[in-house]
């Protein structure tokens, strides 16, 4: 919102964000397997893919691969369901061993009907707590969040520095349902090195009126722009976001949960 | 979700969406007024670039100036706001003939603490109906959502057609506020010559499991991709999406909109 504003000199448009910003897609990264050296896969496909990292490209990394890199994938025989569990998947029709594993990632239950939605230990609210079939070898296993996404994140920045020489920043993503609309988009569960929130409040906007209520969710851009090339069956878990401006800094996506005291949709 | 799927061939990885796309900012557009030919300017500002649109280009569309040559801005001072505009604006503290505005964009209050989160005659849940003063000329001004944005979305693709002789899609974005996250993401208004949705259901991961409950936002996904350089401060209200790979054809926006019974959040 914009309240009147006292006389100004005339706007000069910022040109920070003009020109082309490029989405590359990552080719040839192989199954990924607890214990892989993820960063050096991803350098490597990069290499062998003639790309070649640049200071300030922004690495998305599709959240599964880290997780199974990670060893955040559960073999669904191996979990045996509690009593809660066994009733929520009753009602929902679902595996209670599935249920389980979703309680297990869970804070809070924030909607049960059709389908489990719950506040993540991260503070994510999302379907299913992000425990996830798909995209998972064998008809057993799921993959569960990354214990701490933003340390991945970070982790990950880190190692491709070392490995390209490049400073470059990382978003972790998944795909989030929303309410309200259809589709699934990716959100950044995860970031380094790159600000996950973008303040214009108290910039002024092109008639030189005060912008009060702009916040932009930069982070998830980033990561919504990947999933154009990502695609759930497309297998390019990885996708280089080339020429987007922004100062280099820490921050988390952590950061971009909403408070609950602010949140009216809890 | 995902379940047991039957042997099958080894699972050939899509590369419909490999490869780069790349997101384009159209500089030099001046402010638009009531009655503007918007299209025209879009093609002239793009010569003046230096840009060439190409076959199936997504022309990104920030829904503020569709509504400023649609003569969809009001002044303030010629509303009258009704007696349950002035309680409901007393309550938030707000501008009278403001919350009469969006009362009348309004189909359904959803929530009305600190903020006011309506359901508009569209069918898009967002804060203030859509009404916005941000970069509209003239302190008494504020510019309300386009009455059919698909149609808005059809119209200017024709004539950039027509204009350029590139079939184009066209998307009107505008920032909306999520539950959950913090910060705002552009989302798709209205839409033309693209499928708004994709839908995967029934397509199988790379490790031929069945996808089951993946559709993924398209519309969404580009119209946020294009926001990286839109900006509210940045003056840059159109960007041109180029090589994202799609199958043309008619679909409007309004189907994104989650139908009422299937959501949770109403």
């Amino acid at each position: 919102m914009i309240t009147k504003s006292k006389p100004l000199p005339p706007h000069k448009p910022s040109t920070r964000q003009a020109g082309r910003i490029q989405l590359i897609s990552l080719p040839g990264l192989p199954e990924i397997r607890k214990g892989d050296d993820l960063a050096r896969m991803i350098f490597q496909a990069a290499i062998s893919a003639g790309i070649a990292f640049e200071k300030n490209d922004v690495v998305v990394v599709a959240q599964k691969i880290v997780s199974k890199a990670e060893g955040c994938v559960v073999q669904l025989s191996s979990v045996k369901p509690s009593p809660n569990a066994r009733k929520l998947a009753a009602a929902l029709k679902k595996d209670p061993r599935f249920i389980e594993l979703i309680l297990r990632q869970t804070r809070r239950i924030v909607r049960s009907e059709h389908v489990l939605i719950v506040e993540t230990h991260h503070g994510f609210v999302c379907a299913n707590g992000g425990v996830d079939r798909s995209n998972v070898p064998g008809c057993d296993s799921v993959a569960v969040l990354p214990k701490d996404p933003d340390k991945s994140a970070r982790n990950l920045a880190a190692a491709l520095k070392k490995l390209s020489g490049k400073t470059v920043a990382v978003i972790l993503s998944d795909t989030f349902g929303r309410p309200w609309r259809l589709g699934l988009t990716n959100v950044a569960i995860g970031a380094a090195g790159i600000p996950v929130l973008r303040d214009l409040r108290g910039q002024r906007d092109r008639n030189r009126k005060r912008l009060h209520a702009t916040i932009l969710a930069v982070a998830d851009e980033i990561a919504t722009a990947a999933g154009l090339l990502m695609g759930k069956s497309d297998g390019t878990p990885v996708v280089i976001v080339r020429n987007y401006s922004y100062r280099p800094r820490n921050d988390r996506a952590a950061r971009i949960v909403r408070p609950p005291d602010e949140d009216l949709f809890r």
